[in-house]
């Protein structure tokens, strides 16, 4: 099992993303707009995985009501596997409490699908299809 | 950079972690007792980083203001660097607002340094010394 990315929910990608990049001295991607879930996603490398910073594109995003409710900060953790679809299934059959049971087109072109936060103690974690 | 943990705020561990060991398949580390945050720790090893899980063992520890104020969830990510006081120095320097202007012992006998969360837009960063 692999962290994929550290999901980070922010009000502005152009306010947030620089201080990121010169404090850890790393270079973040083009931004990229992700429909499914009514974000701007924008990608910062670092050695051994990927920080996500999401910014809402409409008041009815989940990224803008976690916003208004908690603030900026930490908003999900990715794990890459094989098969998005199979990993749900495998969850759902033991009891894991979902928010998708198949798998939605997400960010880089990647199936991904969402587990309840309950799921995981709170953790809102979403399971991304490996890349190939 | 390289992200050395993401850690995770909860209640009791014995309750919490059998969780994610089960849905990750993942295994973790015996608890070890971190006297300089007042908290127990697990970490649980993914295959390019650490999941590390955070019990306070006091009512004044930061994790136990931490759970009282937001509950369970994610409470800071880890990055490795070769000197956390030379990557404290470096910030302040940049006028980046620190918790910890030098280093101190934290989990797995490493040192240790917290930026002030206003730092990274709200979110915790912690840079720990890099394995040998």
């Amino acid at each position: 099992m692999t962290v994929d990315h550290l999901a980070i929910a922010v009000h502005r990608l152009s306010e947030a993303v620089p201080r990121w990049e010169q404090q850890l001295g790393a270079a973040a991607s083009p931004p990229e707009e992700v429909p499914s879930q009514r974000v701007r996603a924008v990608f910062l490398d670092v050695d051994n995985t990927h920080l996500e910073f999401l910014e809402p594109t409409s008041e009815d995003s989940p990224i803008a009501r976690f916003l208004a409710q908690r603030g900026e900060g930490m908003h999900h953790i990715a794990f890459a596997v094989p098969s998005v679809d199979r990993k749900l299934a495998e969850l759902a059959s033991a009891g894991v409490r979902l928010i998708d049971t198949v798998s939605r087109p997400g960010a880089r072109g990647r199936q991904v699908g969402f587990c309840h936060p309950s799921a995981f103690g709170g953790v809102l974690v979403e399971f991304v299809e490996a890349r190939p």
